[in-house]
């Protein structure tokens, strides 16, 4: 399967809404095709401790495993991947320290899209789509933002921001590879549930 | 010159005192062997500015640079090494990672000296040898435990945790390789003076 196909669901996990391991679990159930692990101010050790579970459930899903910014937990912990910020390791420093990991890039305007491309990044994260709470630091894009982005990059395009099962179908019209969900997903009291909702209209909307 | 040897005083960052990079500066005129950058919830790119900086100055001097607990941000910069503490990375996943680096372990009794040693660590951080407030989680050892340590570890052992001129002779003749810094050097009003005056002492004690 293409990186663009595993890209397609991609849940991120929120210890302010359900416990790391359990959630990814019920979110693996449910269909999604890739994970990240983001974790801010625990203890490297936690980090690699949850890591490690999540990279046993997602080879058995056979999903993708990012980790939010911190190579050092990705390269511990055997992770896909690793997705930085416009705050985290620059993209260009990640790939020389690991050049087999799949690296994500967010960025919330062309520019930073270009550059993330530019610089060696393997997708972009874009958003925010919609205005968001559980990222307090994301900036806006819009769905006007986002469709200007889908013309100028050719590396795939994952849309963050605000996503849920109302949405979920105009932001993938745009030509989006795939959505990033947090609290639509995270946040549901059925995790398994929300998952396969989102994935019936990906689904629907991009084909099997 | 040997590890030992580049150990001797070894000056640990805290920006609750003054900045890093002016204060490692002035740590390395007044005769810094080691510095560790320790910085915690700040972004990846902002350790990564100031780890660049640090990495400029500490070769410009001769000396050797740790970055605390983040591997991610010591491959990143190049240092010479990595220090750890319990709750970060295990020694033994960070030599998988990173075999050229230098790995330090911290350790406040002879369990953790011992496993870390096991676990290919290059130097212990032995502490808090004095009871401290610079770092609130630190563990007391003492000076009967630092004796017990030197008596059965080989690898070096750097004393840290409430050390100042006046006590560090006392530490320095119970068989330490060199002595790990915070408040009395990055928090004294000169930092430069305050570093050569314990240097002058370590000499004093170890020898030129
Ligand atoms: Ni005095």
């Amino acid at each position: 399967m293409n990186l663009k196909k595993r890209l397609r669901l991609y849940v991120i996990t929120d210890r302010r809404f359900k416990d790391e391991v359990s959630s990814v679990r019920e979110a693996l159930e449910g269909g999604a095709t890739a994970i990240q692990l983001r974790i801010k101010n625990a203890p490297t050790r936690e980090m690699i401790e949850v890591g490690k579970k999540i990279r046993e459930l997602t080879r058995e899903y056979n999903a993708l495993f990012f980790v939010n910014d911190r190579l050092d937990v990705a390269l511990a912990v055997n992770a896909d991947g690793v997705h930085v910020g416009q705050e985290d390791m620059p993209v260009e420093i990640v790939k020389e320290i690991a050049p087999n990991l799949i690296v994500g890039v967010s960025a919330s305007n062309l520019r930073e899209a270009i550059e993330a491309e530019k610089g060696g990044a393997d997708y972009i994260g874009a958003g925010s789509v919609f205005p968001t709470k559980s990222k307090e630091d994301a900036r806006f894009l819009g769905l006007e933002g986002l469709k200007e982005m889908i013309e100028s990059i050719k590396i795939p395009i994952v849309a963050i921001g605000g996503i849920n099962h109302e949405n979920v179908g105009e932001v993938l019209k745009l030509g989006v590879d795939g959505v990033a969900v947090i609290s639509a997903i995270i946040g549901a009291p059925d995790v398994k549930k929300a998952t396969q909702e989102m994935k019936t209209i990906i689904n629907e909307v991009l084909g099997e």
